[in-house]
């Protein structure tokens, strides 16, 4: 995916990526995999059953994740994505982005602990001053301390302008914190001798969302000694408590908490660029922990399409029905059976056409950095209309894939046994972490699509159309290409349709539906990159005689497994289609009662 | 449903329920609902963070289970539905399922005890001899025993005919038991001295599927006792051990254990009917579970409904869009959300959707009972066919809407905090229970479709007409009724072009896509039981000037749902229909190793 569908050695034409080669970029990714199976994998049981506690206002992880923390660190790969000056070593993120993949694929809750880290160490180099830099992302980057976003209060999920959380200025044009934080994800743990906390808070006497502002504030501060003590800089208590430790379903690993800063109103928060753009700031954070969560969706799920593969194959059941293939009665490993092997096709499709979504998307964050002016806001305008709907399919079609993939294993799947339960029950909060599915819904339809006239749509349609021509000059995929060209005209018809119904004027209605829109946006995008992998991997069919047989099955299933996606799974747009045309209004209505 | 619906009334003009009036199933529905909130709602929660244990080869229950058990026996529930001559009180199938949806509601994983034990004592009472049914189904069913239902094994899971545990005939006309089964719900427990297994084995020297016959094999078997013994009865160990208890991902009150029988070579069973038989006799009590497990798809998602309602009133979060109903930023409890409002559509739909049709399938069990020859036939073979559809619908269906309900709350839904996460885990097992979805489609597909020249598929398709035409005649309903009329024609087209590949010798195509035929089915005989419903709620609305408001509410709510089930979700049946008439072959193939 990385070298031949996406080509990233591309990258490597421009300055900022010149030093590096395919062979580095392997070099990471083996590094990836050496800590994702000597750390990860083996305790991915055991961190599930045995989750963190908050014992006496301190909470304790499990102690592999201390030891994955520190390898990742010492390994490099935590900072390789920054500049140089930074002690980065600027690999591209789509090549970090695969490292992830692996990572998070072995375990998906440890990685959370790192992912965090490097994405406040990027928010803060982005826009903090100097002085934070040095201070404290210098000391995350170096892996010595760790880091979080704290958004959700109680009142404030989804709404964040609702926050309450208060600063208060002081003389030193530092700020007082109080306030209350939910959900905080690896906001308490003993790895780290320090946690640097990202906080959203309003100063007081603000209001609305304009009024929010972000602080950095960490467990304990750095402050200069008095001379008495030499000059030298000291660590003081900054008053963060952990106050509750929040029981989950799944991904029981990462504890997340509920945190009060200012009990003893003597947390100290260091304002982070301006006042009052906090919310902006996050949500550069925000946007690339999205990518994070569509790529969580995707590593998950194709965790549990090996072992579901890895099963089919062992599990003896049943005979196969009469069949030009099989002799009646023969007894067949389940992979056989054809409703095993419709499963088995449906996780594969799912998950590496997810993977090849998200991937996508971190493509155009490379390609923004290496883009003049126009290319880049073009880059930047795609990147920002598919980050929901690859976060969105990640999130919601790797949950069907792993219940898919349970479900191959029949009862044992149900068993904790087998790892398949786990991954249904940690791939669930994907769906509700950095905005639900809702909320990346009306962020699709009510924000980017008719966004700049539309420009960002038509970007993408351009995007689209370009792998269909290449499609059409492949005989075996020129139906496909057509089948897809279809498909783009339906979805920018019921585009159009819905932004009527919001130039009427009623906004509500226009974005009633923006769930079942981001699922037929979703379906078309994953069918997109099927037909870019299906090209590829033709090509390679077709010229690549000297190939090894395992070489040719692997493209062979991708060939058909893109024939599954468009046979199968692309079939749901028709009815998606029919009911975004149809006008019933029945979900907006002036009545609540009306659900009894 | 039970009076308006399904005029359950009208089974009492028959001798065998002559007795019964609407005051006395009332009292059978109020006994129910007072078991449920006193002795299983309450502990739903604790029963699952303290599982069963298995310490020194015995399973202790949850405390609370014991005090449900016995309470539910006492009120007579468990032998309600059984003959008068057998302490029963003869009440409808029906009513008894309307009991068991109030106690299943509140607490699934205790309903599964007293579920099988009434199945079992069925089962005896049907097959078994007097003396059999007086010495165990007797006790059964007067709560003084347990019993379950052993049939998989290590390697016989959904393919039956292959287990292996032996039964050697003694010379006094007994068997001696050999064999491991497990995943036996409530196969362990200390609720009753005494556990009665219905144990499906093979005969030693027979073979096949027709080898298989069926044992009543108790953990303590009644002996008659020697003179020195005063003659009575005693009670011996029958070497039945306990060696194992899976973990399981929900329902973790009813342990499913692995059990050995005859590990000293002193385990006696009890041969029910005739030799050979095994497989036909546990089907009957197999079919009977079919339906209590969509039955528990439709309670489990019920009770989960009702809670994201609830949650959906309270909760403020977010502002409205503009719209005719609200000023511009008015602050809304989320029920107000569009977005939020289709989830729990969609939960009151599915939830209230599949508990109709398990509802129409118990109406046909009763209606069998009391029904003449040809009225019974037609009776039977529509509840034959529709028996896996009311099992699917309940399970797959039944857990989509529990995950939107999760949806619903947020986080929140992620913690267990709140019950939504654990329904999610609980309503897992139904796909996999008697038989997964895959199991369930070729039954429906392979089976009951094609038998006698497809004549249960024609009585389904005339019920449905008998609603179509009904449905006409209200000028609300035409629409629906058309709709409906043409979706019950797609599916009739999509049947005839399935059973014409069989035709031409290729089973094995022909069934490969069975689980998306039994999809669509399942989603068109939802379809019949909204319209249905309709119907009926719209017949109120219109003669009943002098109802309350709550119950003018009541049936606005049910026409407002039926609308949403056809605008949102009939309409997946679309691309159901053109994967189904779509040849091109992918999922069966000579090459296993494509996937990789």
């Amino acid at each position: 995916m990385l070298y031949e569908v996406f080509n990233v050695l591309e990258l490597t034409r421009h300055t900022y990526f010149s030093k590096h080669t395919q062979e580095g970029f392997d070099m990471v990714l083996e590094t990836a995999d050496s800590i994702a199976e000597k750390y990860m994998r083996p305790f991915l049981k055991a961190a599930d059953r045995n989750p963190p506690q908050l014992v006496n206002g301190k909470v304790h992880v499990h102690e592999a994740l201390h030891n994955y923390y520190h390898k990742f660190c010492e390994s490099g790969l935590l900072s390789s994505t920054f500049d140089e000056k930074y002690g980065g070593s600027q690999i591209p993120n789509t090549v970090y982005a695969a490292a992830d993949f692996i990572i998070g694929n072995a375990h998906n809750g440890f990685e959370m602990f790192t992912g965090l880290a490097s994405g406040a160490a990027r928010l803060l180099i982005t826009f903090s001053s100097e002085e934070l830099i040095d201070q404290y992302a210098s000391r995350i980057l170096a892996g010595d301390w760790a880091a979080t976003m704290c958004l959700t209060e109680p009142q404030a999920g989804s709404s964040l302008s609702n926050i309450r959380t208060t600063a208060v200025r002081q003389p030193d044009g530092l700020y007082k914190l109080k306030g209350h934080k939910i959900f905080i994800s690896a906001g308490d743990h003993d790895i780290t001798p320090n946690i640097v906390h990202l906080v959203l808070g309003r100063i007081q006497g603000s209001a609305g969302s304009k009024g929010i502002s972000l602080f950095l504030v960490p467990v304990k501060r750095i402050e200069k000694a008095t001379s008495t003590q030499n000059g030298n800089s000291i660590l003081i208590d900054n008053d963060v408590t952990s106050i509750g430790i929040a029981h989950k379903m799944g991904q029981r690993s990462t504890p997340a908490m509920q945190l009060e800063f200012g009990n003893e109103d003597k947390c100290i928060g260091y304002l982070i660029g301006e006042e009052g753009k906090g919310l902006s700031y996050m949500f550069q954070m925000m946007n690339t922990a999205r990518l994070g969560v569509g790529l969580a969706g995707s590593y998950i799920s194709t965790a549990a399409y090996y072992e579901s593969l890895e099963y089919s194959k062992m599990r003896l059941q049943g005979k196969r029905q009469k069949t030009p293939f099989a002799a009646d009665g023969e007894q067949a490993a389940i992979i056989g059976h054809p409703d095993v092997r419709r499963m088995l096709f449906l996780q594969k499709a799912l998950s590496e056409g997810s993977l090849a979504l998200v991937m996508q998307c971190y493509m155009y964050t490379d390609l923004v950095q290496t883009s003049s002016d126009k290319d880049r806001v073009r880059y930047q305008d795609l990147l920002e209309l598919l980050t929901p709907v690859a976060k969105t399919v990640g999130a919601e079609m790797g949950a069907v894939s792993v219940n898919n993939g349970l479900q191959v294993l029949g009862g044992y799947g149900y068993t904790e046994d087998f790892i398949l339960e786990q991954l249904a029950r940690d791939i669930r909060i994907m769906s509700l972490y950095e905005g639900t599915t809702g909320i990346q819904a009306q962020a699709l339809l009510g924000r980017q699509i008719p966004a700049n006239d539309g420009r960002s749509f038509q970007y993408w349609i351009d995007e689209v159309s370009k792998v269909i021509l290449e499609a059409k000059h492949i005989p075996e995929l020129r139906h496909y290409g057509d089948w897809l060209l279809k498909e783009v005209q339906a979805l920018d018809m019921t585009t159009e349709h819905l932004l009527n119904i919001e130039s009427r004027g009623n906004r509500e209605v226009f974005l009633s539906d923006a769930n079942l829109y981001i699922e037929v946006f979703g379906a078309v995008a994953v069918a997109w990159q099927w037909l870019n992998q299906g090209i590829v991997a033709l090509r390679h069919l077709k010229d690549g005689q000297g190939e090894s047989v395992n070489d040719r099955l692997f493209y062979e299933s991708k060939v058909e497994t893109m024939r599954f996606y468009f046979h199968y799974e692309l079939r749901k747009t028709k009815g998606l289609h029919e009911r975004l045309r149809d006008e019933s209004v029945i979900t907006v209505a002036p009545r609540k009662e009306i659900l009894v």
